[in-house]
């Protein structure tokens, strides 16, 4: 498995993924209703930094190869200008693929990236309190719970919960 | 002084307000390299609710009269979708006209539209620690405070400075 720079050949892979997770309504603010126009602004945007995590598949059979993306993440910086210097990232892993390590893999690779690009802290500004995967893999990488917003998500299922800012200096 | 809807006519007089206050580098993350198209799309851009507070003049040698914008603030959504019922808001007023209790009155106008938009709470991403006469109105018209993101704004004259979430249920 490597994490590589995405390129918007790799949209037509990223894309279903984006429909999976999004189909959830339980991580993301994005609505199903989200055009492919949206998630391809969403991950290769101006100012949009994408990486994907994918694994090479050899065929012996076909005498092919070929690689699967399993996950995708993006750096953004959070504020403009006077508020560059924090990073903001998101982060999607395929259904089939939760639960392998992928999104900490893609974490820690993003706290490397961060800090290479030269910013000063990383910021989430949404996490949804109830994606315990999420929660659990962003405290265990090293960053900060600052804080709860009240009722700030729209959960598919659960209703208003809570979403959370996690914070790390570099 | 009535505060009234902006429309796009009252640009040319909001751009000034809106360098003086750019100018500080001490209150929003535009640098001063920010176009006036950046600043139009902020006040007037998709999905942008902005009013305006303005005073009547009267000129009784001129027989004519007039009107004077002294600030204005938006309304929009902080997130999208399913983060769409909860609404961030910004302000802006004119150096003349501060201390003058202009900010106060667009605050309290604010929480009165985000609740008649069916808003259920308004959040503040980045107000500027050092920004006193900001901490103190919105503290003062019962904002809390949820929580500082350190070294978040860089300030002109201050360097890094913590900035600060605010957070009101309507």
């Amino acid at each position: 498995m490597i994490i590589r720079r995405a390129t918007t050949e790799d949209f037509s892979q990223m894309l279903p993924i984006f429909r999976e997770v999004i189909e959830g309504g339980d991580a993301y603010d994005f609505e199903e209703t989200a055009s492919d126009q949206d998630a391809f602004d969403y991950w290769f945007g101006k100012g949009v930094n994408s990486w994907v995590m994918e694994e090479t598949i050899s065929d012996a059979d076909k005498d092919s190869a070929g690689s699967k993306i399993l996950g995708f993440y993006k750096i953004i910086q959070n504020h403009r200008g006077r508020g560059s210097h924090v990073a903001n990232a998101s982060f999607m892993v395929s259904r089939e693929t939760r639960g392998k390590g992928v999104g900490r893999k893609m974490g820690e690779d993003c706290i490397r990236n961060a800090k290479a690009m030269g910013f000063r802290a990383i910021q989430f500004n949404f996490v949804i309190s109830t994606n315990e995967p999420a929660m659990h893999l962003w405290k265990s990488l090293g960053f900060k719970e600052l804080c709860r917003l009240p009722g700030a998500f729209n959960h598919k299922k659960l209703g208003f919960v809570d979403a959370v800012i996690f914070f790390m200096e570099l």
